[in-house]
């Protein structure tokens, strides 16, 4: 059975799950999304490229720009990211305050908000002033998708009601963990969450993390394969909140999830796999999407576990 | 020996102490106060007053306003405010962000930190957007000095590198625990902090604490006998930081204190003891002012315990 | 109004509060203990004693023997004691092992579990294997009562149910907090729990706290000045469980309770109260006991606050 | 290059490493382990087998134990093992107290110590008394070697120092969440802890992971393919206790390892990797294990991510 064939059965066998999860009510331009939307794209490392239904639709990307500015800021300024974040499992909810009071400031992981916020700091320090504009471009270039914005609607919606994301980029700050005014750092944070794109744009901006750092479409490396490999370890770890163990079990890819319902899943040396369906689970990632990535790599046997 | 001449005394004993302590740091406009000032005022229920060397010279009265809002919410409220913030010891530093995680936002006690801006939150709901101005006059009407103002040097300073209380604020908003925008909610407190008040105009101001809620200097009952014993019983607890047990082991009289080096002391039916000297030890208290407070009842053996 | 007529008036006026609390159920043999008890005793530093009821019979004592602890370890080893356990308020549940965790095995107060095992621990490696003995010796001679003796039945049911103090007690060890074997240990702390002593018993015991260390019973100093303030200093704060600034707002008095339904309180330079009703309030504490001391000090005007 | 050649060529270069690590220090039995020895053994689906070194030396298999618990848990009691324990990684120390008290003694995930605990519960309740044999017989048939036996003074010496896991069997009970004495279930842990295994041993025993379930030594289904992958999800997430992201990154492969230096790595539809060094780093795995697993994938290019 082709890809193709693959995607048109996931398509069919979906319908029982979309109206199951309930969209992300703190946002509140998300809430208006149809809980009946689902997407899904392929992008293989040879460039064959899969998609259905409506993959080519935009959607609010959210956490899934944690990608984007991890990547950019390994790239920008290799290992000195990982003295800022670490790189394990959090264990607690995915934006807890607690752990990051004990542990000093230093937030587990780059996936966890107050990770996220100290990747971004890094990056906003190395760019100066123009941070958003680059991840931007970044997206752009990498799905060769130069209609890719912000939706000026989710951004300012987001950053009036970020009181959690507000308290804890105010509790960086009063660590000292992060260099940047809270304020600045969560518009450009709230910024990048509201990079709107579509689930063909997602696997081809990120099919270098499935292909050792180097972009098919691009001809060009954009990490080396030792950072592919490392952030392909922390989605496998981290990417999809409170979910790790149980994602493995049922996907066995490593993935980012965000709470516009879409999720991005990568095969090492294979493809990369992207999914949208606002309805969330209990977790924050896509109730739909899992399950279509579970009947994807069970038709395909791409899992790696 | 009279309270005149214990004052002169404790004047003298207490310069050893006044180096020893530091200045706190963390508010810029404060750090330029020298570690010699030192100020002791005593005001009896009967109306007799004492005073000693900078007893005169206002000093930013810092978390010492945390009682002026408290007093201020409970004559207008009552024990709806008691719906908000909780009456036991924190157990933890000041300020904390776990406990109130953990606690669901519910803060335990008005004098953290937390509990403070939850109360400045429920005072705000009633006053409706001159709380700042009636929380000044407030001071003013009960230390009858109307020359009592805001240092809007300090204020300014204290603002903009609120970084932990602005974490707190949003975090008690992320809760659902205040009504107020943080910043606006900040705004306010930073400006209660910076008031500007003198160990005379103190001891005046909190009388009413020592006299079951009556001030004598105005004739007039500010708090029911049963609000006066609430605070007496609350600053008891947790008045001093996470000093309680120490500073009841020593001095043996509900107190707060605020770090700006000033302690306001009661010793119920007698009278209220003010000190003032700015260097602080690593709890956050006035350093010679505990010690003078500790001279002043063991001269006059009014500690209760 | 004598206080004979005070109790007499208490006596009568408890009724209404006996059936409203709840007795310990976690301990077996404490359950059968008719909520219809009441006792309370007075014992005045000038030797008058005063009694109502149920106050010559013997009942479990439970966490007021941590006071027996507290007062041999204090005169055995002076302030090396602090060296061990800390001297604030813990502002958690009285035995949650998180705060201890997070502290590192030192724990915040002689009355939370764990710092009465630590106590009992430097006790133990000051007598030697007598302990228990010694406990029980220090009990009767302060009392003036030899009939005072460990319930074995008590003793038994407490030691076979109790996994939260052992799991504290592995803690401290598996820190290095503690010499003893956490069995051996936890063998005597069950034992001291299960000491049987009346009301007028314990006011005679601990009538000391309120005579600045001197037993008026014994014509003996049994603490020095400054102990006996150290212990009710955190009585004041830590002595009830989670209900210190509740309890100082009601009653306004050192004290230190159990979970068999006795307080021990404390009137500095007057007099001991102890009072006993087995039904508990939420926090552990006899909801009929505190009411009692509330009626007792608004008789006599006795709180300190 | 054969992987023959391959494991020649690691315990070639795997020296610089074997003297960096320290042996675990806490179980007074394994401090005499040499640092020198190092062994390594792969074991193929389709039958082949290669070892080096030591492989063939039994070692101190420690929390690697944990697998055959949950595994014969898994195959009496199916899915009801997951309503005692979770499945996602704990983000904390290996054993700390604190998640499993907020979370109400519910163990994140079975490799937490509190988590096998918990299974062995299970599994004890399940075949009422005999487990320790049981175990140990698992052990046997697996790895087809019949020599396999506990080691007794390891056994002694893990039970008597093991007051972190006695607080942690102690707390568990207090909070209802295992049925067995926490006395009964230490020992039979410490002594599951102590089995004696060679690499080779371990490698066959574990070959079903990756074999969906199938042992191909016994020609027999030991586990359904769902929870061999159940198995290699929690492994990935939470094998390697504080590791879990790095190991991913350098190994990339569903591991568990023990404080006897031992590390079991599955590739699914593979192989079973074993590896045995003494010396620990940091986060309590074998320093040259994981060293030499980074080898091997690096040349045989089988690492998943």
């Amino acid at each position: 059975m082709g890809l193709d064939e693959v995607l048109q059965e996931i398509a069919q066998g979906i319908h029982p799950y979309l109206a199951k999860g309930k969209v992300a009510s703190y946002i509140p331009a998300l809430r208006r999304v149809p809980l009946t939307k689902f997407g899904m794209a392929v992008c293989m490392v040879d460039g064959a490229e899969f998609a259905v239904r409506d993959a080519a639709e935009p959607f609010s990307i959210q956490s899934i720009s944690k990608l984007f500015t991890l990547m950019l800021a390994m790239s920008r300024i290799g290992d000195e990211v990982w003295r800022h974040v670490g790189k394990e499992p959090s264990g607690t909810a995915f934006n807890s305050l607690v752990q990051l009071e004990y542990e000093k400031g230093i937030p587990r992981n780059p996936f966890i908000n107050a990770g996220a916020l100290t990747v971004l700091d890094c990056l906003m320090a190395n760019t100066r002033g123009r941070t958003a504009e680059i991840i931007r471009d970044y997206a752009r270039v990498l799905s060769r998708n130069f209609q890719i914005d912000y939706d000026e609607k989710v951004y300012a919606s987001e950053l009036k009601a970020a009181y959690r994301n507000r308290s804890i980029a105010n509790l960086l700050r009063s660590h000292g963990r992060i260099g940047q005014e809270p304020e600045h750092l969560l518009d450009t944070y709230c910024r990048q969450c509201s990079l709107e794109m579509s689930c063909v744009d997602l696997a081809r901006a990120f099919l270098p993390l499935a292909s050792a750092g180097h972009s098919p479409l691009l001809h060009e490396t954009v990490l080396t394969e030792r950072q592919a490999r490392r952030i392909n370890a922390i989605m496998m770890t981290s990417g999809v909140y409170d979910s790790a163990g149980s994602f493995a079990f049922r996907v066995g890819l490593p993935a980012k999830s965000g709470v516009g319902g879409g999720i991005v899943a990568v095969v090492p040396r294979r493809c990369c796999i992207t999914v949208w369906s606002p309805g969330l689970d209990r977790a924050g990632n896509s109730l739909a999407g899992i399950a279509a990535l579970e009947m994807f790599v069970r038709a395909t046997k791409m899992s790696i576990l």
